[in-house]
């Protein structure tokens, strides 16, 4: 029950070696979190973060690269959720080579839900908590 | 007879001020130039680049910013073309605020067809030339 | 009278290319500009913006770029000031090659002084003046 | 026995939320690793990689984020390395805000030897193992 987002590798995403550089992996991982919002919540992630003054911002990230992506190469980014607790989600992302499926990429990247203005840890409300059960 | 590209404004997007910082318009002016290789022409972008060394640098910039775009936006990028030399042509964009149609953001940037190994300048292929009658 | 800025070019500087991405000569003119308010002025860009809400948003470009930049070269990026209006200012950058100083970039950046805020034009006051001054 | 690059934090690293966007943290990861290579090694990063097609690809990360970066910080990345393998290393990266040395990111992040055109693992030369023995 993951939520896929398909993204094109950019001439921006790619280094010196001629492959994405590794940094941008984390680029990718947002923008599916940002598209599965857009998708599924009520509002949008923009709308969360400039209107409401809350947010996820990463507390820890635990990722291992297995493939290059290369410039061209179609990313499909599989966004799923591992652990909601009071106030912290544990998200799992796949990243894989669209033309052959092969993965290139996984993460486990810990977010807590937080008042962006005074820096307070918030409980996450029940219906984002129903949200993220669409991608458990 | 413009190709439109419809791009998400993204958390990197975004600048201290709150704003898209003015070097992403140029990022956005390139993902439509690549959209529209992949939509119109035989080969795509980075294929052009990676299997026949060949690209079009950028030689001139001239731009104006009108309005700002934020986090969240949604951005409309006209690409079309202003005159296509023998070995130069000069792309017109216009970037606009999907919500509202504001104009946020025009340039016209000249490119140059090259050999990207051995830096010499190539006249544009016929094949190449006709395509961009499609955006003329 | 110019100030410059010595910056060196990183591994997300360059492109499918090799080359420094052209959206990047941007980024580097406005390190530049940062540099030059901590070296000479009394407050720097980031307490101008974040702490008196007030920045020089830029509003026109014109700029050419006449040789790459690769992955380990040392930019030497040169900032003078062309024209001091009641609010706005045209500043000019080079950008050149450390090892044999190859002009590779020319740029002319009209901002305009705002109060980012109510996104108010403001008349560029006394003292930012005489700072400019010193880049004539 | 840590090597230290000072990073000023710039307008790019900053998202829509006012703080250090949080894959720009592994940016300034790489900056102080290619800063070490300049400073101690015999070639720079970009020559390895440029010249001798060899280089350091990340293959696995694990990083904790506990405090803010904002815009106008000065970012201390100290690298150390904790263990050198035949052909892998784990370097350990700590950045902390200059004006009061609070930790803002740790991170272990293993990078693999690697011939970047054939892309076969390679042994850590005995002169670069000598290298990586400063920051042990």
């Amino acid at each position: 029950m993951a939520f896929t987002s398909l993204l094109k590798i950019r001439f921006d995403d790619v280094d010196g070696a001629g492959i994405v550089y590794y940094p941008q992996f984390f680029h990718l991982c947002h923008k599916a979190f940002e598209d599965f919002f857009d998708d599924a919540a009520s509002v949008s992630y923009p709308h969360l973060i400039n209107h409401q003054q809350r947010g996820f911002p990463t507390v820890a990230i635990q990722s291992e690269f297995s493939a290059p992506l290369r410039y061209g190469d179609i990313a499909l980014v599989k966004l799923s959720i591992g652990k909601i607790g009071r106030s912290s989600a544990v998200f799992h992302y796949e990243i894989r080579r669209k033309k052959d499926s092969r993965l290139c990429f996984s993460a486990q990247i810990t977010k807590v839900f937080m008042n962006l203005e005074n820096k307070k840890v918030l409980a996450i409300p029940d219906d984002m908590r129903e949200l993220w059960k669409n991608i458990l």
